[in-house]
């Protein structure tokens, strides 16, 4: 029952209008990139795929709906309710692009329309987090990026969910423990000032920290004042607890203050004392940008926890997905459907839809995506014309290019016939992928625009649609 | 298990330090309101109750500490865990300032401690939401104001819970149906764009709808062309579905174009076809600014439904509570604890505190919140000296009021001790209390900064404690 309410109006309504079993096609695709980047990533169809699976109604639900004046025939229709849709959806980890479809369902536009809520929840919420650690590990040029922010996400899947999310984008593990058990992201995590503070002092609150955790002792230097006593505190607690008996330290974190200048300073300081092994973690409100600007401005900081502006997407903090009517089936042919509008941004791409990605065989590089009528077949062994959409003149010829479908089938008739990869391989392929994009599309101010066209069918057929519109207005 | 892993290595660390059972004393609050406003709107405490009454270890979450190397009577402690600290908290729908504590926990350290994560993404995310959603209700001025942002919150239960949050800023109801179910938030919703483009023609799927649910009839006008097509299809089909069947019409809702103008427009129209009593309803990306500017053009728009930028708070994503030591017992004494750092701003208030709001008999409008260590009284009947705690030089003397402590009894000994009202007066209550802020404190910019003042005694301990901490340095 995590739905709009206005799908339960529409659904009892198709049925009192008796076109409940009208087979339709819905895109789910989006229309701009988060913090005006070149490409999003796909997550959270794993989720997606959970609550299809799960979807029933139970006695109070449907108590609920008859107490909201929902149709009897509609009442005994969700009691036996059985999902019975055709999905398509593009796998998680993939580099999404405006106005592709990123998810398809065919199926009884009773129950087609119904799940559009919670599809667009899934996928709005984890594309939009994947998308933001993506652009902060970029950022962060190989160093590690841990995710931190559970106590600033909206509600506890944000919190879950977005650290899923984070690590698909590239992260390396998340303070959010509870993933670690349902996902394997590795959890991670040492102390907080109130570690420091409940001791007496903070050089016997780091030896008790040290002799309970010599194999992996990291410790938080500034409670009080990082350089006059954080770091000398840390360094005697590693002479005279870890050295004794042969571990050496795993890090110190900085939580405030100039991270690049105190970075530089706390090395100068392991360094001398002898460790120079020993990590410097910064946190504290990061972001891409700041952690651009903390390694431009030379910080020496080996590793970043990153929390609120993460979990959060917190400078670009809604994933605009839609999840529109495409077409229809009247008398088993397939009917495409169009909406208009006042804002010409959001007129839709009528018809059944597939979208292929053409890879350079030579570089390896995404060279653009295609959307096409779902019965086109894309020729690698022929030149293929690109054009823009709204600027029809601008032109290019390709050749010698691999078009890979990417939507892959996930339910047939209800049934789910996908089987989602393990998270570790979906951050690798994310990675991957990433790496098919030229470095224009990947710059986080002003990317290049990546190439999403339509077919010469598609957009005729959308401009066909378009006209007749506007006569009959 | 939805914790930042390092409380687990924190409170496995006090066992093995043997501090484990030093009671501890730790405030949550918060450091800026949201979009730089004057206040927020305290909310999720009942959230954070349920987790705390519900806080257990299953044999499989002690498996999964044994792998990650936690010590055994640690294991043996969370096996038998029993929830044991006191709790107070400022009731939900209370206006809510920076720097004061809004939740107070005592207890075994061991535990205070182990509760900070879900207890902050509790407050924090609905404190947000229901911040935002007060600020979108005020801009509306009277006019309705429905929650429509499932499909782009940040997860099932930014959905769930956000639109609860918002209920208490002073929504009308949600989209979201399960919050009708659990919290009795009243679900709404009509039609997407895709039940126009279902049918042949706007005005079949119009009167379709309008023969289902002749009585509460709202139809979205905005598919096709809204002036040209949809709000003339919409006035046929209240001719000719409903007047016949003698119901008046609810709305229509325009979701695109300029609906400053599409709305006086659509006005004049409805009210020359005989509709003046039919509503209209605006959407589209909207927050408490683009509400405030269409009023001021004149739009004539009836309710609003707002939708991403609210369920997200988008133009201020982070509600940043925090969750701080300020004091422990160390042989039934009281020994306030206070953090320091490298910024100014994160240095913290010692001591176990509480927070009273003066208000001016008189006018009945807040005066101030003072903060007081926890055996301080107030006396109502003596004039009360208010200072700067930075500017100590201004200073302020006060009559004529009443000093009500806002911190209220939660848990006691682990047992809860404190009845959730009914969410609708918790709405009630929450509006009630905006009322008696002043109007300074009320506006979108640049707000009067509320009083937020230490008691002497207070400020003289924090005082003593921060040259302390500075003579050590």
């Amino acid at each position: 029952m995590l739905t709009d309410f206005y799908e339960i109006t529409m659904s009892n309504g198709y049925m009192s209008a008796s076109v409940a079993d009208t087979a339709a096609y819905f895109d789910l695709f989006f229309r701009e990139v988060p913090d005006g980047g070149g490409f999003a990533i796909m997550a959270g169809l794993e989720q997606a795929i959970g609550y299809l699976k799960n979807l029933r109604f139970s006695e109070s639900d449907i108590e609920f709906l008859r107490k909201k004046g929902m149709r009897e025939d509609y009442l005994n229709y969700l009691r036996d309710f059985k999902f019975s849709c055709d999905v398509w959806a593009i796998p998680e980890g993939t580099p999404i692009f405006p106005g592709e479809p990123v998810l398809k369902v065919r199926g009884p536009v009773i129950q087609a329309q119904f799940v559009e809520t919670a599809l667009l929840i899934c996928i709005n919420h984890q594309s939009l987090i994947a998308t933001k650690a993506n652009r902060v590990v970029r950022a962060a040029q190989g160093r590690a990026v841990m995710e931190f922010g559970s106590r600033r996400a909206q509600g506890f899947d944000g919190a879950v969910l977005g650290a899923r999310a984070a690590y698909i984008g590239g992260c390396v593990g998340t303070a959010c423990t509870l993933d670690e058990i349902m996902f394997g992201v590795p959890a991670l995590g040492t102390m907080a000032h109130s570690w420091v503070q409940l001791f007496d002092s903070e050089i016997l609150a780091f030896k008790a920290y040290a002799r309970e955790y010599p194999a992996k002792c990291t410790l938080l230097v500034d409670t009080y004042d990082t350089l006059k006593s954080g770091v000398p505190n840390a360094i005697s607690t590693f002479d005279e607890v870890l050295k004794p008996l042969g571990c050496r330290p795993a890090g110190i974190r900085i939580d405030s203050g100039d991270i690049a200048y105190l970075s530089r300073k706390a090395r100068e300081m392991l360094d001398e004392a002898g460790y120079p092994d020993c990590k410097i973690v910064a946190s504290n409100a990061l972001d891409e940008y700041l952690i651009r600007d903390m390694i431009s401005q030379g910080a020496r900081v080996d590793s970043f926890g990153v929390g609120e502006r993460l979990v959060t997407s917190a400078s670009s903090p809604v994933f605009g997905g839609v999840y529109k009517l495409c077409a229809v089936e009247r008398d088993g042919e397939i009917v495409p459907k169009i909406k208009i509008s006042g804002n010409v941004t959001k007129i839709t791409t009528p018809c059944d839809k597939n979208v292929y990605r053409l890879y350079d065989r030579e570089t390896g590089k995404a060279i653009a995506d295609i959307l096409t009528v779902s019965h086109e077949i894309i020729n690698e062994d022929e030149p293929y014309e690109l054009f823009h959409p709204e600027f029809t003149w601008k032109r290019k010829m390709v050749s010698n290019f691999t078009a890979r479908p990417l939507l892959e089938k996930i339910f047939t008739g209800g049934e789910c016939v996908y089987e989602c990869p393990p998270l570790s391989e979906i951050r690798a392929y994310c990675a991957a992928q990433v790496e098919t994009l030229w470095d224009e599309v990947l710059r986080f101010e002003n990317p290049h625009k990546y190439y999403v066209d339509l077919s010469q069918e598609l957009w005729d057929e959308k401009q066909r649609m378009i006209s007749e519109y506007k006569k009959q207005g």
